[in-house]
């Protein structure tokens, strides 16, 4: 029995009450309007076979994943050297890992039930995933993700609707300032191909994705020590100058897959232009890019101009995801919202609604045990009418019960000593008015409703 | 990239949105109850250090505890003969391991954060734990638990309040026939001590805990071989043939603890009469025992008479919990809600609400470019209004988006073509009557309220 103070490992959080409530609130709303665009919920296990992870997310990928031990004896079965690598042992003795993201075993998930599944599909799934990360501020190795995705339909109107998605989301959060950037790799590909810079095309990418860090002079530097020609520099610089999509198109007239990428981005957003949005803008943005992910067509990431975080969420369209796991041609696009991440912005702006965390209206003081025994069937009474309501459990002084209703933010302390059970009525003391009255119970609860 | 069909591993689940819609309509129940109660959300890690959770389950449990593998190289600071025990190699590159139970990760909480929290602190936490257990029919090794407790008080009357807890979710789950069975760990420790086998009382916890399935003669015949005298065993079939409280007040009369028991025994169970349970009975179960638990005081264990499945959730009160962590006197008292055989119960007796899954109320039928262009304003004037609507993504045949429609349980269908464009009205199926009519936007969204 150690009696040490306890600990948790790093990069993993408690939560408290204040926060875990306003968590809900943003799970909530977020929720609600994957329900709002019928999307359905699934979950998948905390643990996966390490097969089905491992090879997905690149090699620092696979070394981030948290891998978990065998149960019982697991040596038995195994004999190795004394000087065998981590890498080898882990084989031997690991065959489960941690979900390390959500899309992985999404796509596991419908190559598995696919005969279940009617597609298009819609789900949206919201658990945590576990990377062996350094942590830092805002990157924690245990962490929320919510996702929606569509899977099965090559249809831009799903791009449409995802759009929509963070304009509501953001729009009920009352998280101002909201940018929606919006890009197309089939642009970054035919771009790419104009400058005869096909086999660089990852790197032109990650330093895309660095831009608005690195400015141009740096940017072109860098692309000069990858071996690109003035010529192709130039040619991206003009890119990178582009301000509206008739000069896009007339850029990369030559390219028949760049031409393809601006006549999706059109479609999705002339039609987001014909419904409208609520508070979110939607930019087109040339220099979004979102790294090496698996994107093939539209890509999105939302930002708010006011709190410098980086995104609060991305995604995208991804043609092949279920190929891994052998099931072909299968066209997806999704998108995902960085919990963590708008939980900090919206702390920070001070747009949590006031009332978040007074869950608990009532508290009845507890001035003994005849008392307490009076009061029981009133606090029923209370909670049949859907009143959050508790009984101090001990009748201790009157100042440890107040400090008690203070600290929890209760809204009404209710106080029943011998005159009021002679006369059947509460005495309310209202704690953010701080006036005090006499009510009858149905009054009361009449009140409240 | 393999092309074998994925599959989880053993013991794991997934849960598909017909399933999870049914379990979060429970999760949601027991959520609501643990508010209306006052009880406040709080969530740990998925992990806790290793330190953390040994020694706290017994052996067997420390067996089942799921490791997690050290990140990186872990070897690279081990050194170890070729001949290691898997249990010391263990040490060596695993420090961290899985939450398998709700209850210790919040005593290390309640301790790590003891100048933060007010006492009495009610907590409720809903959260997954692992267990390497072998998996069987209701048996899993990622299971769902649903707590609350409160720790920091004596008081009785939050026994009181956790019954009515019990009651309040299963008459809202609409399960009949609920039994909430109560015993005292005080009064099993008083008729041990009467029957001088005090150094027996966890042999005989055990034999309790399965009498119903043992039987008397077995139960004795199980006791004389751990060496009870015959007027101990005398003494426990005088207990086991206790009908009412009286009469074994009168037993215990000579154990001081024993009358305590009693005592406790009788507050509780009169001040839930004085208050009355909705649809549950509340029953004085002298078999009750909970096993090796570290109950000392009021225990409590729920069944359904209809279904032989084994609890549907249990608790009671500890006096010692967070000394474990160097933090002592402070009782607690808890329940827990069993969510997975809940489940089952409520499946086989076939109590979910008819309307659980049709979270997708409306479809409108994709008759090509034009067409949805026209429809996606009246969609978002729906979702404005709390429909839950999708307009199908692709023109594909008429078959195959009913087809859709009728497998994701839709309520309405609209069909919006040439003639409705032009007239600015819906065509409306409804799904479930089969009827079909037409409606203007405005009286469709009145209908839905």
């Amino acid at each position: 029995m150690s009696t040490s103070k306890p600990s948790i490992p790093k990069g993993m959080r408690d939560f408290n009450s204040d926060v875990m409530q306003k968590r809900n609130y943003i799970f909530e709303t977020v929720k609600t309007a994957f329900e709002r665009y019928s999307y359905v919920p699934i979950q998948t296990p905390a643990m996966e076979d390490i097969s089905t992870l491992t090879g997905k997310y690149g090699n620092e990928g696979d070394r981030l994943i948290f891998k978990v031990l065998n149960s019982g004896d697991y040596l038995s079965k195994s004999s190795f050297d004394k000087d065998i690598k981590s890498s080898t042992l882990t084989k031997q003795i690991s065959n489960k890992a941690l979900r390390y993201d959500l899309t992985v075993p999404f796509a596991r998930f419908v190559v598995q039930n696919r005969n279940d599944i009617v597609f298009p599909f819609k789900r949206y799934q919201m658990q945590n995933v576990w990377r062996a990360d350094k942590p830092q501020k805002g990157r924690f190795r245990e962490f929320f993700q919510c996702d929606a995705d569509v899977i099965g339909t090559e249809s831009l109107l799903c791009e449409v609707e995802l759009i929509q998605i963070y304009d509501e989301v953001f729009t009920n959060l009352k998280l101002p300032n909201i940018d929606i950037c919006i890009n197309n790799r089939k642009i970054l590909t035919g771009i790419v191909e104009l400058m005869g810079a096909s086999n660089n095309f990852d790197d032109i990418v990650i330093l895309l994705d660095k831009f608005s860090n690195l400015g141009l002079d740096k940017l072109i530097l860098n692309l000069k020590e990858k071996g690109l020609s003035d010529n192709s520099i130039l040619i991206l610089k003009d890119f990178l100058n582009i301000k509206n999509i008739d000069n896009l198109a007339a850029l990369l007239k030559d390219s028949s897959i760049g031409m393809k990428g601006v006549e999706e981005l059109l479609f999705v957003m002339n039609s987001v232009s014909n419904i409208g949005l609520n508070t979110a803008n939607l930019k087109f943005d040339v220099t979004l890019a979102r790294g090496l992910d698996y994107y093939t067509g539209c890509i999105l990431e939302v930002k708010n101009q006011d709190v410098k975080i980086g995104s609060l969420g991305g995604g995208g369209r991804y043609d092949d995801l279920t190929s891994i796991f052998g099931m072909q041609d299968i066209s997806g696009v999704g998108i995902s919202f960085g919990i963590d991440r708008i939980y900090l912005v919206m702390d920070e702006l001070n747009v949590f609604p006031k009332d978040i965390g007074i869950s608990n209206q009532v508290m009845f003081v507890n001035f003994g045990d005849k008392e307490a025994q009076f009061c029981l069937p009133i606090l029923k009474k209370l909670r049949e009418n859907g009143i959050n309501t508790e009984l101090y459990p001990n009748p201790d002084k009157m100042k440890k019960q107040m400090n008690y209703a203070n600290n929890k933010g209760v809204k009404f302390v209710i106080l029943i000593g011998e005159n009021e059970m002679n006369s059947g009525l509460l005495s309310v003391k209202n704690m953010q008015e701080g006036d005090q009255y006499t009510i009858s119970v149905q009054e009361f609860i009449k009140q409240q409703l």
